[in-house]
């Protein structure tokens, strides 16, 4: 058994998020079709870097999965291009070393959250659209009191399976982009909603003078009832996945 | 009769472009419908100020109609954002003089072509993803020799109606971006597919030290077959209309 690991860019916009679920378009599931077809394997399971929700886009998923197929990598690309609606598109394809497993094996993920202050056609489909000015240097200042390695309970969604909460966050910032602004968070790893909770609750902080202190005692309260609101899922986006040495 | 002009953006993916044709879905259509149901007005008939091809997107569209209805136009915005579907948007609404049409009255159209140099799925439906390095200031220095009062029967798409093929071209320029390149034009008028003809034809160029010398000669000719390809619609955006004195 050979192990592969691809690399897949797609526009969540009409998906029911990453992980294969019955009855509905799912980007897993799209891989899979295509892979078992394509390799004549039925057996073929791929695993997930990051199962991102509905409507959430990724521009660096990594994706592992087992196969006896002889097919040469490279031929992986082009061939799995041909068989992948265009809102699925496999960017890399390469061998990885036996055991290799996309979740299990990355050390980081890097999300990015984009929003933009006015309304564009061209860019909502991936931003969230706020109708008024971001105090960008504010939600910037908030979020960087999250770099640390803690207990982030207060920020994950309801229904989560049990586990611990812990994550070390590594990068926390906002950069002012024209007409809008990006938030990049890097994360050995995240609970689920956990990048639109921040987002969510720190708009809601900005304009409050003790927000830093708000910020510190929902994080230190453990309670997502605490936290504000969670941000739409459309300006979210898995932009990389790191494995290896600790990045 | 009053008079009312909409400032409309959209997302031209899904559209058989602009104008109304049976049994397809065009954004012409959709205004038609919204207005008619919204006015319990069934003559109601908007003219464009530009009738962007299949897949090409608009940001600042401008459309004129004439109706009996005493609704105001402010009201318009909110209650054609209701009902019509995510991908037109109204953006603003106003009294026009009596007379005024999107079309005929417009002095100048501004048109955007964005491309990228790689594959980027939160950018390529709108923008061209040319593969490689895209030699930005070289198609600058080509394009800025159509900046002028010519005929341009050159870059006019087959199957136009027959009639002046001459236009005011006030800027033709191109811009680096993050990854990729945007290229502006603003001309009193535009001929069918003629800005899409521009950009296959000095990306076809750019490569030749005697570009320059070809491109006059294209223009000369006034011979479309001597022109270049024609760059795909998903790349081209309806900016800006502007109306009263020349821009």
């Amino acid at each position: 058994m050979r192990t592969l690991r691809l690399t897949v860019a797609y526009d969540g916009t009409a998906f029911h998020g990453w992980q294969i679920q019955p009855g509905v378009r799912t980007v897993q599931g799209e891989l899979e079709e295509a892979l078992k077809a394509l390799l004549e394997d039925p057996e073929v399971r791929v695993a997930g870097a990051g199962r991102t929700d509905a409507g959430v886009h990724a521009r660096g998923q990594v994706a592992s999965f087992t196969t006896p197929s002889t097919l040469p990598a490279k031929a992986l690309v082009p061939l799995l291009g041909h068989r992948l609606p265009p809102d699925v598109r496999v960017r890399r394809a390469a061998e990885a070393p036996a055991g290799f497993h996309a979740r299990h094996s990355a050390r980081a993920r890097r999300y990015a959250y984009r929003m933009i202050e006015g309304e564009d056609v061209l860019l909502e489909r991936y931003a969230w659209s706020w109708g008024r000015p971001l105090p960008v240097e504010r939600l910037d200042r908030l979020t960087r009191r999250l770099e640390r390695d803690d207990d982030f309970a207060a920020f994950q969604g309801a229904g989560s399976p049990a586990g611990s909460t812990r994550c070390h966050v590594r990068r926390a910032r906002w950069m002012r982009l024209h007409g809008g602004a990006r938030f990049d968070v890097v994360a050995d790893r995240f609970l689920y909603h956990m990048v639109r909770n921040v987002v969510g609750t720190v708009l809601g902080l900005a304009a409050d003078p003790d927000g830093e202190a708000r910020l510190d005692a929902i994080v230190a309260g453990r309670d997502r009832r605490r936290a504000g609101r969670t941000a739409p899922p459309h300006g979210l986006c898995l932009e990389h996945v790191a494995y290896g040495a600790p990045a």
